[in-house]
């Protein structure tokens, strides 16, 4: 009740603070300002703090403050919209609490797997710095809630600043995560919240030294990218224990699930910026391998491993085969990941202790699943990236992946062949060179479709077999089309949700003569209805490589916008995490058309007329790097590490700390 | 408690009663003889008589019996097995429940459509033959369940005799069922039990006389097939409201859920034996029609109706598409059914009311979904009979099917043409040359895929390119493939769970070569695990054809006996009503050779070396035959009916009442 008037948020993405400043009247007329900061820390993630810090303006007399602390939680749920929960219900569950010296606990289970999480609160005090206190705080047993409540007598000037700290701890990471949080509660307390807040301050100093961008001449852009880049450095998990939601940890959007959006669309850009959460993301998957491997027996498969294609926990959480588990891609998917991961830091130790093993178990699948016919190796009844198209034989996507992860299950035994823990792993994994020769065959022999009359890879078998649908002719209101449409009603035509063949030539181009690619982008980019947010920035890369750059630019579009500016206005079921990834990669990948070799990285940045210029930073094999771009000449710089190859351009050369290569725009 | 002697349970087939005899002793030592007789009503489809006769035979004293009417049911679920319900719980809730004049009328409501049936009981007593009563009946709200008390004192030799009356109706047929049950109950308290079983016997003469079927030789196949005849009888629905359930009225087994089994398997048994109950099958899928257009329109499909997979009120009831509303060839099956009754009947009269509207809407799902590519019609994206394979393009089995259903709405358009109501007809279903000629093109130039390297008809575009499924070093344990083994690894392979492609070749000859047919028979036989009990009868049939004997013994096998003998140990989950059907078709379309064509009937029938000789009677155009064959010679003779065209072995002509044909096993 009362009034608010005044209200500005902002969020501080160099503090890592978010803050709200406001002005309430009270319904009996005192005036109050409000001056509330958020942090989220990064120095110590169980640490999320509240500061807030009330004055009054002309308020004289008593005032109380109530600090909540709930343990019960409802989800959100919609069930006519496939990307919700289609079931409320509480799937956290209370399981006890208790309060000690001002610190309340709570503990919860969620409702199936048991997992524990617990949650401590503690609000700190101070009326115009001084500390105050000590407050009661009381455990609500039936509601599964504590409160404190703070009370003070205030005069106009006199400030109530309240700092409440809460910990979160889960039974995945501590035995007793109860305990736990208590005793994380105790040194947070201790340290005090301004050393975190300047923790928080030389992370971050850390993190933009390394992932600078920055757009001149679009000013909702640059500050939309830094936006998403620094969203999805939050969303990132640094303990290996869990992977990156599609969306994030902002909101309720397909339940907290990790897909390959993570490794397809957010990867890349924590490769370059932030090898070492990239490394987190994939030891994730290394961790998950034995539900993986239990996957793959429930499919059928005698050996390897394949990834769930939506989890938490590593087990398959869709209920919906033909999309979810049929798509085996994913293991394809996460296999180039661990690839590029090591093309792009040369983490050799990851690779012999994680990375290998990834690649090896994912590569057994293709072996045990695939089969030779008329000569060459064949992948069924799969689902690719496009889930306008389900169940198909031989899709051009999957098959490149899958050759790519065979071939580089090959070459990797090759290279960790001379190390020292080779023969402890290869052991342990069973590996024979009679295996590794069988998918050397397999990869050799694998099957790409191409269509002579079109001159393009067709999706899969039979997808040129299909009537196009008529999408000039398809009202607006009929889109997303999943949403007005049967499957089977889609499975029927030549239409797509998102990037398939043309993702397999971003991703594959070796595979791929130019022409072919150049006449797959314009066929496919015809039926594509990008109804998936992870397409368009696919089709800008493309665009950008095959020298179509307005097309780039217009793909590219305001995806980069889609969350700052709430642009699809469905911000509230959180962000779009691989959105963000897309559009760094689009710029970055795209317009800049950077790229990890073996042995080298290779750039050939242009820039859209739009933009006055642009510069950014990234990390090869543990080296510096910034480019800026201009209308008229680009620059790329070594700012620091060792010496390391590099394609500017046409021109290839080795760098060291502080060359400069320049390039005069043509 | 006590003690149970001397159990004998008879089904009488003539009578159509069900009997159990015992002898009982009480705990306290009383001797007493149990005559139990129970009637499902034939002539009275509400009526159920339970008859029981209680002698005492050395007990002395006061008896009581309760008599319970109970409204709740519980169903039999099991949720690791997919063929039964996987959910427990109370579909049938209790509405309403009161007694008057000694009669319990108790109405329910199912949980979800909120149907309504409604069940009386009354119980009519005699001792020694005398009317007793009346009893004090009650009803208990909380339990919904009536009960009444029946006092006796019994002497050596003294009978009580309590016939138990009772009725079902549902407000499917009735909108006020509860009151229809009572009137219902008078009417038949009225006539009594006795004019009942008169009318049972009468109703029963008359079925066999034209369903006649004697096997001499083997006794526990003739009685088998007998009990089969009359399961089905028992099953089918007079009145056009239902079909025949999976597991007809005698298990919970699918759910009570209608499948293709009724049209495909039970159908033409009916259309030989009994033509008015397979009319009044074909009139329930006439009715449903109107859930058949709504669910086309889910599918996408502008025009046009589809047959749901499983239902029991029109609307499809499977929540798995793949198998379930991927299987288009239901359209198919409805309509070849309706064909079959028209071309075994000449019933042009149904065709015009009913009929014509099936065949002409399910060929117009045909039309809106197949698409022309390189000059042929093709059926993408459905599943074919066999569920071990799913979501294919092509199946050959659905494009016959579809070219078929196409044909003939074509064709009977011409036929009905020259009738009064065919202006009316056209105008009410929007028929138009344009629209005709149109299906005509799709059914001649429907593309039915061949193989040249292996001379079969593939099973679907795909089926040949995958590897084939290793039956012999499967363990036995393995089977059924579907409870062992993830749909997607099935796909992968060549398996099939029942017959496809030959049912094609059963169903369609026309389509193709002997030759193709023959090798095809050989292809498949060795993929096929007949996981489904669809299956091997279809085998039996195409290889009598193929002139294969033995084969065509092997298939058929016991299967007849399956549900009499309970070979698979399953029939407490009900009778297997399609095979019951498909076994009667294994010996007269696959042993005697019988077929149904454009205006004449044809047979030739041989014999197995097992048996003595069989008999057979069935209806063509109203005209009644019955075919004897003995290892010798064969005759088949017309008793009674119009003239019309047969032809027996090689030999056509036209038949008359009393003429008779002979023919001599060579």
């Amino acid at each position: 009740r009362g009034n608010v008037s005044g209200l500005v948020r902002r969020l501080n993405m160099s503090d890592g603070i978010s803050c709200r400043e406001l002005d309430w009247t009270s319904p009996s007329g005192g005036k109050f300002h409000f001056d509330i900061r958020r942090m989220a820390s990064f120095s110590e993630r169980s640490l999320f703090v509240i500061d807030y810090r009330v004055t009054s303006e002309d308020y004289e007399g008593p005032a109380e403050f109530l600090s909540l602390h709930k343990g019960v939680v409802h989800n959100y749920s919609n069930p006519h919209d496939p990307r919700m929960a289609a079931e409320s219900g509480e799937h956290i569950l209370p399981k006890e609490g208790h309060v000690s010296g001002g610190t309340s606990v709570l503990i919860s289970r969620t409702a199936s797997t048991g997992l524990e999480v617990a949650s401590a609160v503690t609000c700190e005090v101070y009326v115009n710095g001084k500390k105050a206190g000590p407050w009661i705080c009381e455990y609500d047993e039936e509601a599964h809630e504590a409160r404190t409540r703070i009370a003070a007598d205030l005069k106009p000037g006199c400030e109530i600043r309240i700092v409440k700290y809460c910990i979160f701890t889960d039974s995945r990471r501590s035995d007793d995560c109860g305990a736990e949080a208590g005793q994380k509660m105790n040194l947070v307390l201790q340290n005090g919240v301004d050393s975190y807040y300047q923790a928080q301050r030389q992370f971050l100093d850390q993190f933009w030294n390394s992932a600078k961008l920055q757009i001149d001449g679009d000013e909702d852009l640059n500050r939309a990218v830094s936006f998403n880049m620094y969203a999805l450095l939050q969303s990132a998990c640094p303990d290996g224990t869990a992977s990156i939601a599609a969306k994030g940890l902002s909101g309720e959007g397909y339940e907290g699930h990790y897909f390959w959006d993570t490794e397809m669309f957010m990867l890349p850009f924590f490769i370059l910026t932030a090898p070492q959460e990239a490394k987190n993301l994939l030891s994730y998957r290394y961790r998950t391998l034995p539900q993986a491997r239990e996957n793959a027996r429930l499919l059928g498969h005698k050996r390897g491993a394949l990834y769930p294609w939506r989890t938490i926990t590593g087990r398959e959480c869709s209920g919906y085969y033909p999309s979810g588990s049929a798509a085996y891609h994913i293991n394809g998917d996460i296999a180039y990941a661990v690839i590029s991961y090591y093309l792009a830091t040369g983490d050799l130790s990851f690779m012999e202790k994680e990375g290998y093993e990834i690649l090896l178990e994912t590569a057994r699948i293709w072996t045990d699943m695939g089969n030779w016919y008329q000569g060459s190796f064949r992948i069924l009844c799969v689902t690719g990236p496009d889930e306008y198209t389900c169940m198909v034989n031989n899709n051009y996507f999957t098959n490149c992946a899958a050759k790519y992860n065979l071939e580089w299950t090959v070459k990797m035994a090759d290279i960790l062949r001379h190390t020292q823990g080779w023969k402890d792993l290869a052991a342990r994994l069973a590996i024979t060179d009679d295996e590794l020769a069988g998918m050397k065959r397999a990869a050799d022999g694998m099957y790409l479709p191409y269509d002579e009359e079109w001159g393009i890879n067709p999706q899969d078998d039979s997808f040129l077999q299909k009537p196009v649908w008529n999408l000039p002719d398809t009202p607006a209101s009929d889109f997303p089309l999943l949403l007005h449409y049967h499957p089977l009603h889609l499975y029927r035509y030549q239409v797509c949700k998102q990037a398939d063949t043309v993702l397999a030539h971003v991703l594959f181009p070796q595979y791929q003569d130019e022409e072919t690619m150049r006449k797959s982008f314009l066929y496919y980019e015809k039926i594509t209805t990008h109804d998936s947010s992870l397409s368009t920035c696919v089709f800008s890369i493309k665009a950008s490589e095959l020298g179509m750059r307005d097309k780039a630019v217009w793909y590219m579009g305001d995806s980069a916008k889609m969350d700052l500016l709430n642009t699809h206005h469905n911000s509230k079921d959180g962000i779009h995490a691989a959105n963000m990834g897309g559009s760094y990669m689009a710029i970055i990948n795209g317009i800049a058309l950077l790229r990890i070799h073996e042995g080298y990285v290779s750039l050939s940045p242009w820039i859209p007329e739009q933009w006055h210029g642009y510069c950014f930073r990234f990390l090869f094999h543990d080296s510096l790097f910034e480019v800026t771009v201009k209308q008229e000449e680009s620059e790329l710089r070594m700012l620091s590490g060792q010496p390391v190859m590099v394609q500017f351009y046409d021109h290839k050369e080795q760098m060291k700390e502080g060359n400069l290569l320049k390039h005069t725009c043509g």
